[in-house]
């Protein structure tokens, strides 16, 4: 099943976050996202602020519904986000799943 | 007149920044503000993320009425407000009446 239609596992607590190649396999669905050490990150442009904001509501709605949070920065037009499993002090396939959902909201 | 009830004048590029005595006498009004030496900066700690979101959208509402936008970082429930008047490469009034007018957004 293609990541973006799958949804968040609980994270647990001391799990084994994924191996570098075990991130780069899932990355192939998530082109547009950098990956660092451990997490992964996108920014996105919109025409203004406000635009900006109404993105990171549709965003907001779909972490709460994932029970998966992405750090989030707001520079005028410009978003950031920011996927980690912080209980795993890594990347889990939860952080690809919410990315692929993401990447269908803009 | 109270920073708070003031309004925000269109920024001028090229404008003067404040002076560091200027800003510190207008951050008497903001004293949950830290006055970096070209930003002011608050960070806010609410129950949940989807406070933390309600929050940042009654600051985007101040900001698009007062023509003037803060960088806006959430971390889960914890949101960073940055406030800084590119335009002039500093500090100016302009900061200090958005942040009091956030300040009574809490």
């Amino acid at each position: 099943m293609r990541l973006a239609e799958r949804q968040c596992e609980p994270c647990q607590v001391g799990g084994a976050p994924l191996t570098a190649a075990e991130a780069q396999k899932l990355a192939r669905e998530t082109p547009e996202w950098s990956v660092l050490e451990k997490a992964i990150e996108r920014q996105f442009q919109f025409k203004d602020f406000r635009e900006a904001v109404a993105f990171v509501n549709r965003v907001a709605d779909a972490a709460e519904e994932q029970g998966h949070h992405p750090d989030i920065s707001i520079y005028y037009s410009k978003v950031r986000l920011t996927l980690s499993t912080h209980k795993t002090g890594g990347l889990t396939e939860n952080d690809f799943i919410l990315a692929a959902k993401i990447d269908r909201l803009v």
